[in-house]
This record gives C-alpha cells, structure tokens and sequence, in this order.
C-alpha cells in the first residue's frame, strides 16, 4: 500500500479534498482514475487515504508527465465534475521529492 | 482541514504509514506531535487522513525547520516508540513544493 518508488528525485501530486456530502459517482471515477492514471508514462506510484480530509498522493518521473496526465482527456472530465459535483474544496501541490527514507517492508 | 499554505516555494514532508494491529498508546501520541509540532519554528500547516493506510502531510518553510523538528527530543522518543512498537512499515518523502492550485474554501 506504501508506494514503492525510486531514488530521488522524482515528483510527488499532494491532492486534498473535502467532498460534499452528496458525492453520487465520485467512488467509482476515483477508482477508474488510479486505473488509468497508472498506464500513463511517468506515472510511478499512488496513496491514498480518506478520514474527513482526503488525501491523495501521486509520484510521476517528471514534470512533463504530470503535465500530460492533467491533460488527459477522461481526467479532464474527472476534473470538471469534480469541480462541479464533488469537492467542497481541495488543494493541488506539486512538489520535487528530495530525499526519502523508510522502514519496514516499504 | 486542508492546510492554509502560503506561495510556493515551502516544503511538504509526506509520512506515510501502516500501524501494527496492536498499537496501543499510538493516537495519545501522535495528537501530543501535531500539537508540538505547532509550535515549531518554520512550521506551516498539517494534513492527516487514515483509512487502512496513513497519510500525514507536514508544510514547513525551509528544510532546516524539517532537520530541527526531526531532532526535537520528544519527537526523538515518539520516533522511537514508532520503530519498535506502532509501525508495520512507513517512508518519509521530504519534497520542496513548487507550484499549487486550490479550489473552494482551502
């Protein structure tokens, strides 16, 4: 479930959200989104968690891959009914992972 | 819920976790972090979410803040007590964030 991904630096996409308490179809486009998010080009990994807050992390090879996974077109469509339907709010970050260490079996 | 953060550039250090299924002592614990981690110097904000996996996200200034608060003594024995006693796995992803969008009351 911990992403297994290589030695940086490669990107992280911190997504957080608050969905509305009406979400109908929300479920189901998250779960066809991980499936195509990860036969995009770049894409390296995803974790995932939902209390409240969700929290929603995406590792990419690149910049330039995150870019061309936004502009996919399903996800675009993702995007709009998110904006439109789902989310109360959220927060997209995207960040150069510098350095990162674990324990266990990671 | 969703951290209020200011312009990029600031650092998000991405924990993430898998709890041993006894893990007793593990939530007065990590609720004593947050707080400590509050008062931080550098400190910016915290996301937190679990749901089988755990995600927490700290938003820090720089990365002599992120060294200092690993270093924090209390943070020492919680990171101790981590190892030997809550967590199955986890990784630590230290990232400088350089770009985020937001939508809503974020």
């Amino acid at each position: 479930m911990i992403a297994k991904t290589p030695e940086p630096p490669y990107y992280a996409v911190i997504f957080t959200s608050v969905l509305n308490e009406v979400h109908e179809g929300y479920d189901e486009m998250a779960d066809e989104m991980v499936k195509l998010a990860e036969t995009q080009p770049g894409f390296l990994g995803i974790e995932s968690a939902r209390s409240g807050l969700g929290i929603s992390v995406s590792y990419w090879t690149d910049e330039v891959s995150i870019k061309n996974w936004k502009e996919q077109s399903r996800h675009q469509l993702a995007q709009k009914y998110g904006r439109e339907n789902w989310y109360k709010s959220f927060m997209t970050r995207v960040a150069k992972v510098e350095r990162d260490y674990g324990f266990g079996n990671t």
